[in-house]
């Protein structure tokens, strides 16, 4: 009953309009594995250099999240990312990127991970994805990630990897760029004509969207009156729709839609401070505190009306 | 039990990528009224000219529209709007505006209209919606709309009517403009500080957020795989809004989110054809099908998650 999520481990350095923070701990595996281990037990496939520390292992200790497969490269520096968020914080600036060991990275697979039940493919080259991906024929759900860099320069492997997955997960933007649909609804129908049975839609402040070939649900954001620091919130969602998946025997649409929830519960965490800080010190009543409160803000009784 | 919404009736001529309409009953009042006509009894308080013929007016007869206070002049013309709507449907671009008998619109209501249950202000010059606010003192509901551009010229005298009125509803837009907040939690926070009890966000194709001192309700638009007119979408949602109202004893918080969303089900009616001609030919049964869809798409298990 566990979750692999392969992806990035990164220091990042993030300037928003509130503060400023010159080396924290990043990336999609970091992002998504501390949320998802609020759930269940979930496992990285990575790598990271010599300049990663007790600290950064700590985190990942403390959240029982098993790095036996994240790999250690004593002569390289871990992957960096340097961005900015000006007022508008749904676009993040990327002033720089250093892939460093990431470079390289040529994703290895214990025999554990290899039978994981549920697999998550965060943002990297597709290649590597479609790789990972056949060595984990038997996982019961694979999902990916992917980013607009892989739409413009790795198109046709990206659509090859798509078709091999259960279900995609990415924003609005991503999913009419991949389409060139500009109507998200066809757009949608587009995606799930290629193979994946389900297309989850991240839509920021507006909320998110699961698409199946029957079905369509819809959730709004949680109301937050300040966003702090929105990196990492894709990579939150998925680890809490993930983990919560991975903790459910069975994985229907009653599972899913649930699931949407959660991530969107954990992403709204995730953007109240800097990093993951908000989510590694997270208790699961709080958890549930806001799940609840998705039901109070979206419920209504369904009474038909009828003219007097 | 009734009804009153004071707005301009006009003829539009509207051009979109899918197609072309050179003159069609349009305007906040005929939109909302004939939306409203499913659910309850609606009057209209506003001014026509000569050109205005028995084709329109047999439109408001054929849905009990009370056009009593509905102003002829005889010698004037009928307010004119020209619109093209590009690719992106969000956006109408106002080509030209005649404004014709509506330039001297003085709102006058009848013992009739002054005796209604509830008042729509469509968007009109906030003097006027103000004047109107005056003449109903007893009734138990209020609610306007606006636009940016009486934000831009007439601030001062909107906030003077905002002030007035029991329920607001704008875009997310017009909410960022008229409160300079950009984050729409805190601006929707600051609307309801100068008075109303409730506010309505709309949000296009992001479906549409109501606000109160202690809650929040947000539900997603009727997914469209296409658009044809967006046109009147919002005083359509208004009329829903309102029209449901108008037929409930208890205007309540659980009232007021059905009629959320029977709004956004008239309103996704409205954008399948040019101007009124979809919503002109609803039937009871269609709409209510579509509200289940409501219930359908947004509806999922409260189960709060236990780590095994």
């Amino acid at each position: 009953m566990s979750l692999l999520v392969v992806g990035s481990v990164a220091f990042d350095a993030v300037e928003t309009p509130f503060g400023k923070c010159e080396k924290m701990l990043g990336g999609s595996a970091s992002h998504f594995s501390i949320s998802a281990s609020y759930f269940t037990d979930v496992r990285i496939v990575g790598v990271v250099g010599g300049d990663y520390s007790e600290a950064e292992q700590s985190v990942f200790d403390k959240h029982g999240v098993d790095t036996s497969d994240l790999e250690r490269i004593p002569n390289g520096k871990t992957f960096r990312w340097f961005g900015r968020y000006d007022y508008d914080l749904n676009t993040a600036h990327t002033l720089d990127t250093q892939l460093n060991v990431f470079a390289d990275f040529q994703p290895k697979l214990s025999q554990a991970s290899k039978s994981a039940r549920l697999v998550f493919l965060g943002n990297i080259q597709p290649d590597l994805q479609r790789g990972v991906r056949e060595q984990v024929p038997n996982a019961e759900l694979v999902a990916l990630d992917t980013m607009n860099l892989w739409i413009d320069i790795a198109r046709e492997s990206l659509l090859q990897t798509i078709k091999g997955v259960d279900v995609v997960i990415i924003n609005d933007a991503e999913a009419r760029q991949l389409t060139e649909v500009p109507n998200l609804i066809k757009a949608a129908r587009t995606i799930l004509s290629w193979g994946p049975k389900a297309l989850i839609v991240k839509r920021g402040e507006y909320g998110a969207a699961l698409f199946t070939k029957d079905s369509y649900f819809a959730i709004p954001a949680y109301p937050l009156e300040s966003v702090f620091d929105p990196t990492g919130a894709g990579d939150t969602f998925a680890g809490g729709f993930m983990g919560y998946l991975s903790s459910q025997e069975k994985l229907d649409e009653a599972a899913m839609r649930r699931a949407m929830i959660f991530g969107s519960v954990m992403a709204s965490f995730n953007v109240e401070e800097f990093g993951t800080a908000r989510v590694e010190k997270l208790t699961p009543a709080e958890i549930n505190e806001r799940f609840r409160a998705f039901k109070q803000m979206t419920n209504f009784e369904e009474i038909p009306f009828q003219k007097a």
